[in-house]
């Protein structure tokens, strides 16, 4: 189907450009946004929102929500006291530039230090796609099974961080965490990762520590 | 867009004529065909191959299994002593049928009352595609929370029953049956559901006894 391939790539050329002029743009907001993948249910908007507490008074933050259909997530932002604009997908499986240059301007950038970014719950299409972020993490949950890198490759080696969540279920799951850090360490040599539970804390001091570094080293090298 | 959609609208319509003629030989061989969709990690293959020892003795089987990239599944169902493909996507988010039509031909069709098709995890885009199937499963898991059918309303709209495993975690996560039930009851009203665990048992036989009433029932209206 070589008609279809070729549309698909002008459409991810176009895509590219406009998430580099996306990333200039928080750039000179000096704004550090980060891309939020995951599969559905893994525990994205808890994660996000036990962030944005343990970040409250670190770093200013603004959160944009993907989604199909509904604005759960993005309500849930809201009612924590912050900046946030839903997408919707109408059915598209990923987040793509358009959206999210269409929902900045919902967004008072020039208070901000970080935005956190949602994407629509798909361990396969979003990373195919720039949205102009800064960083791409993956948020792997222990429920999901220790085959997942295996299984779904290409989300495993185009992040930049690596979430390891729910460690609360270890207990009450089959897991091999050697299998799975394997996979991973196959993959995406040296990524650095965090295993927490966004339910209980644990894990999310380090997470919060390691992300407020990151963007004010950002920041000062801007 | 509108290049894009009419390039896409064509693939589907090619599609589902491939789709039809893959029924047609499944139905001249007496073979019924079921699509199993969910999320990465909802316990598919685990759940397949539960099902199949359930089915042992009762009905033919043969599994078809969607990946990626590797062949962990396939591997896990040949184990069990049965028929087993492989796809590979190559990176794609879901199954089509030219991909299963692929297939086929490696399956013993003549002795085989059902065939079990593993789609790619993914609640988006799998559904989008016909793949020659009698009928389409949704495993839905406990640990994905129970907002799911709000958040992934394709996937719950386009499936002739519902499977919700790992039934043995409802201890352990946050989730409201009465709420997901709902939602569920929303998007698609009177659909017929199997809350069980693959990994102690519970609810297997409800599940294993209504699929071989509704192969059986099948195979004398051929």
């Amino acid at each position: 189907m070589p008609t279809r391939i070729q549309v698909v790539e002008k459409i991810l050329t176009a895509n590219d450009q406009l998430a580099e002029n996306i990333r200039k743009q928080l750039n000179s907001a000096g704004v550090f946004a980060i891309n939020i993948m995951a599969s559905p249910g893994a525990g994205k908007t808890t994660f996000i929102i036990k962030t944005l507490e343990a970040l409250h008074g670190r770093l200013r933050m603004g959160v944009i929500e993907g989604d199909l259909a509904t604005s759960i997530d993005a309500d849930k932002a809201s009612a924590a006291g912050l900046p946030a604009v839903q997408i919707n997908t109408g059915g598209e499986c990923h987040l793509d530039a358009v959206m999210v240059a269409g929902a900045l301007p919902s967004l008072p950038l020039n208070n901000l230090d970080l935005v956190i970014i949602e994407n629509v719950g798909n361990l396969v299409c979003p990373i195919n796609f720039q949205i102009g972020s800064h960083m791409n993490v993956l948020v792997a949950s222990i429920p999901e099974g220790d085959d997942k890198p295996y299984k779904y490759p290409g989300a495993y080696r185009g992040v930049n961080a690596l979430v390891i969540s729910k460690t609360d279920l270890l207990p009450y799951v089959p897991f091999n965490m050697d299998y799975f850090r394997k996979g991973v360490e196959i993959l995406n040599p040296g990524l650095i990762t965090f295993p927490l539970s966004a339910k209980t804390g644990t894990g999310m001091d380090a997470w919060a520590d390691w992300l407020v570094s990151k963007v004010k080293s950002w920041k000062t090298n801007l």
